[in-house]
């Protein structure tokens, strides 16, 4: 098993104790919704990322589990409450929440899993305690601050490479970097190094959602497992969308445009349309190799932690795994 | 003024700084819903509660405004949750958060303040600090749970007295316990006196909602501000339905019942007949008897405070005069 393996499993059986404790709660209808949600999988890979910070450092990684497991909930709880937002009616191939409960269950049951976030990140007493709470509360705001950024840049037509790269900082990748920031304060870590962690996961993030928006168009159909080229047909202003609008010719542009502001279409032409203009201007290329660039930050990162070779490799074959995702 | 006037200024004054430095963060879209919603004003009880207790132990107000600012954002937030939940147009008179922006701006601003929140509750870095951010998160949970139960109230026919209760507890009575509480574990009052302020906020709390479903249908409209008789229009299972379905006598259970499952009806008819019943039942004086009840366990753990009363009579008078109000 590879250190990402191991450590999945040693987080998934304590979630799994956790999520029996949350069942034992009243009422019953609160808490239901939280434990579907949290059923739902995923590669629980922010937990993890935290778990593998820190056993970099330490060897008792129980003492990272409450870190691990408010991540854990605060992340579903943000997915929850996009998903009411975004009107999503499958996730991971399950009915969301609002859809399986109501809208009102989604509400509250993701309200109370934020607060019940906060039970498991302030079980902490030791010294650094107040570090740890205040990188939490700091990264939960930014995430609701990149999330409206996300929800303003639907009806905004001049968005920025900078902004999206700001907006993608902070509704994603901000969570990679506390989540290894989190499990490197905990391990009592040098400062150097938990920053270092931070910056890792920061790029790691920024590539991480990069490569999303690149398999959203030009991911293979059989192994990327949602429909390619929804992002094109919801006009989704994604890193290719945007760097295609600053980059086009006139001829290019107004084609673009027309196929942004057509009503009426059919799928597979929009399709097949915009992704020819994005390889006309070899938005592919320019994506990869900003993808590429982030991945490199990240390298680089890692590079300079002072922690030996044999602790510290897990984690960058964990990112370069990520990275080599299909899917 | 009053000692509940020139804490209310002292907070309001604080508090409108702090709206100003909100005011500054972005997206501007994310925390305009949460500055409106702090404006939108009311009675502040639950911070001047907090300021108040604090005051019977300590002098330097400033130390308790983190907290009290934390607790009016958490409970702004829960009534902007809750309207959307409701579907409630108005709130003192002003369109709600959604009404006025969007059911997501609601959703997403809320989660914000929830989470600015605990930006203030964890300023304290006191050795108290543990037992401040516990009962917090632990208060913060139980509203969720209340309204939970609140919800799943409106489709049980069976709510018993107790459960109703228990319901209102947690929805409503245990943030002016808290309230009170953190206010004298700030103050590194006695754990005692905290313990009594607690149970006395809690008794307040209970008598205040009790006395809003009594002026609800027995209220002056005048004086009221809202109109009379909606908890009767709506089937709301307030402490008086209950007790009425409880005692009702075959012919006014069915008469009641009637009413209950009445689609078209003439709203003034409804209203004449469903209080007939409860006049006719005693329920007005049943109630009373509750809120005198609930009142009196307040003022007795007033009375063992061991504070001087010169230090505490301020509160005693603040407790009655939520209780004589008409509206």
């Amino acid at each position: 098993m590879t250190q990402f393996e191991t450590i999945f499993d040693f987080f998934s059986r304590n979630l799994t104790g956790e999520i029996e404790q949350i069942g034992k709660r009243v009422p019953k209808n609160l808490y239901e919704p939280v434990i579907y949600s949290l059923n739902m999988g995923g590669k629980r890979i922010r937990p993890v990322l935290l778990l593998m910070a820190y056993k970099m450092f330490k060897s008792d990684l129980e003492k990272a589990l409450p870190a691990a497991c408010a991540i854990e909930l605060f992340h579903n709880f943000t997915l929850l409450h996009d998903d009411i937002m975004d009107d999503a009616g499958l996730r991971r191939n399950l009915e969301t929440v609002h859809v399986k409960y109501s809208n009102n269950a989604a509400i509250l049951s993701g309200d109370a899993m934020s607060i019940l976030s906060y039970e498991y990140i302030t079980k902490y007493n030791s010294d650094n305690r107040k570090e740890i709470i205040d990188l939490y509360t700091l990264t939960a705001l930014r995430i609701c601050e990149g999330q409206q950024f996300d929800m303003d840049y639907e009806t905004k037509n001049d968005v920025t490479v900078d902004e999206y790269i700001n907006m993608i900082g902070l509704k994603t990748a901000i969570l990679l970097a506390a989540s290894l920031k989190l499990g490197a304060i905990i391990a009592d870590a040098p400062e150097k190094d938990a920053e270092l962690l931070y910056e890792m996961g920061y790029n790691l993030g920024l590539a991480f959602q990069l490569q999303d928006d690149l398999l959203d168009t030009f991911g293979e159909q059989d192994t990327f497992g949602k429909n390619i080229g929804g992002d094109i047909v919801s006009n989704k202003k994604t890193f290719l969308l945007i760097n295609a609008l600053k980059l086009a010719n006139t001829h290019q542009l107004s084609e673009l445009k027309k196929w942004l502001q057509e009503i009426n279409f059919d799928r597979d032409e929009k399709i097949e349309h915009v992704k020819k203009i994005f390889i006309d201007l070899g938005i592919f290329e320019i994506t990869r190799k900003k993808i590429d660039s982030f991945f490199q930050v990240a390298q680089n990162c890692w590079d300079q932690l002072n922690v030996d070779v044999v602790r510290k490799e897990g984690l960058l074959i964990v990112a370069k795994t990520l990275m080599d995702r299909q899917n």
